[in-house]
């Protein structure tokens, strides 16, 4: 009879079982998990009061993407033969997807409950999956670290919805909207697991060998470039020259987006270095700047500043990308550039083709692409790309301010005790009472200033 | 001359270094290391004056047990030619009765010292390892992720010692027996590094290839359907529809429990979800209704309530196994069915083992048993394995009880002041002074909800 | 053209892309990045006011110091053709040469700014890098645990910097130099994550197979024997029976440097455990009395102790090691041994090499030496290496010392506030209000006392 069980054979005509697929990926997952639940757990764990909802509400919405994400992207993705082909490799994705969600989620931290957190998810990740689905399949673009389909969509999915669900008295600050010396701890903690494990991340779906490891050492060098230069900039341009906890909380890590989507290519250990140093001081001028500019003239709210730490960096990675795209030459990369830019590659029946198969066994025909043609579909990428997410997050953000979604009400931001039942040492109730001595000015600036 | 030296060659004839067994053993080690030590040191640390015996007691506690298991597992599994042979594949079994002393801990926690921990460690080691040995050489069972030899062992054995344990005026509630903001937040992170890492606990000993590649996914499934109906019921029988930190610290992982039993079989991705599902209803209702019941009642206390995340889940776990063992079929499983269940492969001799041998070299003869006789064997071994454990767990208990095992009194239990040097801003005392003032109807119902 | 990039072709004439070298090396990476980030961070904070300057001074230093290692160890270690030829190894040996900065850093923890350890760093760097390439090219040891290169040259280097930082005011206490009950359990989750991850530090650079095999066995052995005497002299030395935070915190992981020595050797793995408990109780004692003794008589404040882990357990380490060389017999190795102790093998030439390499394909001609040549090469490695350390230690101190430095004044040491815009509920500046109710005796015995 036929089969209908999707895990019975993962593999088939398997002769040595240590060369199933799973270990190649394995240790890539296990390394994503612990970014995506301790790592943004920690990371968004960053409000005095809001502790509890930061690290669970990260627990709670990371799992259902991943379901979610499973079933959508094998439906679009790994669907053949009546069933959808289910391994380690679905999980790696599937846990991408979730990034996206978890990025769009620092947005709106703080200011949502878990129904509209559910509700977020439940509408991203199949208006993620659609355009990551139709750009990997009609535009055909360079990606590997995900800084277009990953950061940008994330971070302009996450400006619609908060665009949406603008909160007028927010700007003027929050008296809860505050750390303690705990929770900062907390979230450096979370940056350091991110930080070390984005290597990982952005080599997880590059091509095995060489390019993995080119993955690896560009991610590592522009994380470096970026942390020290996110230390001097904080200390620089700090009244007192001393160090903020949220710039080393957030821009430390704008490196690892920024190299993300040439971090496969042979761009040169300067290049990754640079490329960290850029991004991170955009990211930090980003949240100095551009999320006070954005919160009170374009009525975009952005808790965490994911427009500095992902949408920045993103423009500035895809840029990179296409720039190490029309530089691509076959005298730098030899016969493997048509297997880094397997869009090159010559089509089947090109005679090109054979030739290069006796060079790389198993090399696959491409669309004959130039490095122009390849380049302009990757400014397509990124057009594209913001457009779907930011009209999903305008559209996202109107089903979560239906009245049923259970929103918190301007005065219950930030605040644990709404939705947890909290121990009897939880103080949130004594700031409240002291809401008449809040002097708004005062917390304007550091307003908006995290992940 | 002899060599005694256990660690000279530890494989012989070895052509290629990286064939070396550790290469496919340390990865799931060092996975299971982390659970150990900061998985469950810091899922134990949930008191708000009991923070350091929960994650240093944990630490002194999993130390000696490993080092006793390896000693004794050596002796009773690992021994030939006068020696014990020693790898990284002793260190994994011994964190796995590691795992099973630590789970009997969290019956007792916070009313023992360390000097009744390391007696516990002494004699369940030994209880365990013997079961262990007598189950997988007389009962020969599948148990790839230790729902009966391990979780059912260490929850009836844990509960008892906690019934000889009995303190009569804890069943009222206790002042210090509360959480505080930070430690229930420590719990949390604890719980995360549990979950993240539990895959490779249920798939550390399995086949390679595609039966670990299986166990994998299960696990991730039956816990990802286990967290998400944790915080469902956690909020849906909350009188405000408020979320319970002692449910997202513990009920979320009852799915890595519950799949444990059949995790390396053909059971499907559905039936894995369906398990944590199921698994996971089981012990919250559990922790609501069966916990209280158990102290009340039946005198057993349960501190963190592990007959709800062990004993009814490895229930649960081991009739699914049964299911699971008497549906399967040549059909489904191809000849791979009597490399996963090896006791039901041809003996030595039979004319099928040589025909069997052909599809898949290297089989070994196993039993010839029917799915109904190994079935009967997974009966056996349940209730074997419940019986060893709750004898020892009782003589255990009696030993523990011994005067000169420096038990704390009543009034000195979940307090780190008794056993450490504490810093000047401990306020466990401060606690006790407002004793009278504490009024026990209110902390009963916090009272026996975790681990 | 001539290529000048250097990351273009990690590998040559490669077939299989999993044969890239990354595959062996980045685990072994990744676990040593979650030891200096998380583990040395967390550790590190145990100050109860100065837990930013623990966890985030280690990550700028850290970071820093693995950059300036690629380039300083790329130019003597790795550079060949014209470039540095750059790879994961790489990045394993700067950690490495980081882990003797972040050291080094635990002897003036609290009393130095950022940028005196960015100088330190800068110093430091190629000091160490310059000795350990005369070392390994010149004297030529075995040190797979890095016991002389790592902890000796540390130790030594913290030691002459702090003589030279010596303040006068310090040794009577200081009324910050405490912890705080969050402190205590986050330094002790720094300890969990160095004891998890130790045996992948100890082995990272072995020969792969049957040595790293044994490096992780041995590892995890020195360090349980060294956990279980910890816990068991801190109970007995303390005058009432109570566990002292510091010792679960430090002298727990001296095993993990006792063996480091001859970790890759055949010593048996009762040797291993035996070092472990001679390394900790070496450590404790230190603690208990050579570090008060150095402070008060000559004039050395090692604020966390690193001449007690890092020091005498170098020492001793140093001396297994020694003994371990003049017991190897090929009756005990075999052929391998020749490996192991790459300098006793044959030289280009001799008849026997070519004998060996028929048993050992691809064993590389070594120096002759006999047993006793090279032990005494290895006790020239250690004195030449504390020399170099301690001289380069004085010489960096006097820099560090410099008016320019910002180095903080004794009354703001181990406080945040000075480096960091801190949260609203740190509370420094309440303590040091009580300064003048502060009694110095009280504080003396708890002073010194941590990493």
């Amino acid at each position: 009879g036929k089969r209908k069980v999707s895990l019975n054979n993962l593999q088939n005509n398997e002769t040595n079982p240590m060369e199933n697929s799973m270990y190649k990926d394995y240790p890539y997952f296990a390394d994503i998990q612990v970014m995506i639940f301790l790592g943004f757990g920690c990371l968004l764990a960053f409000f005095r009061f809001y502790g509890f909802g930061g690290m669970v509400f990260n627990f709670l919405t990371a799992t259902f993407a991943i379901q979610w994400a499973i079933l959508i992207q094998g439906y679009f993705q790994f669907y053949s033969d009546g069933k959808i082909h289910f391994g380690v490799i679905n999980l790696i994705n599937a846990e991408f997807a979730c990034a996206v969600v978890l990025i769009s989620f620092g947005a709106v931290l703080g200011k949502t409950g878990p129904v509209q957190l559910l509700v977020m998810a439940l509408l991203e990740i199949p208006i993620f999956a659609v355009t990551e689905w139709a750009v990997l399949k009609y535009l055909r673009i360079n990606d590997a670290g995900g800084s277009i389909l990953i950061h940008l969509f994330a971070c302009y999915f996450g400006l619609g919805v908060t665009f949406v669900l603008y909160r007028p008295s927010l700007n003027k600050g929050h008296p809860k909207e505050t750390t303690s010396y705990n929770s900062d701890i907390l979230s450096v903690m979370g940056t350091l697991f991110l930080w070390v494990f984005w290597p990982s991340f952005n080599s997880a779906l590059t091509f095995k060998g060489d390019d993995q490891h080119r993955a690896v050492l560009h991610t590592f060098l522009g994380l470096s470039s970026s942390t020290i230069t996110a230390f001097a900039l904080s200390a620089m341009f700090n009244k007192r020259g001393k160090l903020t906890m949220a710039d080393i909380q957030n821009v430390t890590l704008a490196g690892g987006v920024t190299v993300g989507a040439s971090v496969d290519m042979m761009i040169s250990p300067v290049a990754a270095y640079a490329l960290g140093i850029i991004g991170c001081t955009a990211c930090f001028f980003g949240y100095k700047y551009l999320t006070p500019f954005l919160a009170q003239r374009l009525r975009i709210q952005d808790q965490c500043g994911i427009h500095n730490l992902h949408g920045l960096t993103g423009l500035i990675s895809s840029t990179a990308g296409i720039c190490a795209i029309l530089m691509a030459t076959e005298d730098t990369y030899g016969p493997s550039m048509y297997q880094i830019f397997s869009h090159r590659a010559p089509p089947e029946g090109d005679p090109k083709l054979l030739e290069l198969q006796k060079l790389i066994p198993g090399l696959k025909p491409g669309l004959g692409r130039t490095a122009q043609e390849q380049a302009l579909f990757q400014v397509a990428a990124v057009f594209a790309t913001i457009a779907a997410a930011a009209a999903g997050g305008l559209l996202t953000g109107l089903v979560m301010k239906l009245p049923f979604m259970a929103s918190p009400s301007d005065e219950n931001c930030f605040d644990d005790e709404l939705f947890f039942d909290v121990p009897s040492d939880f103080e949130g109730g004594e700031v409240l009472k002291t809401l008449e001595n809040f002097d708004p000015t005062e917390k304007a600036e550091t307003l908006n200033t995290q992940v």
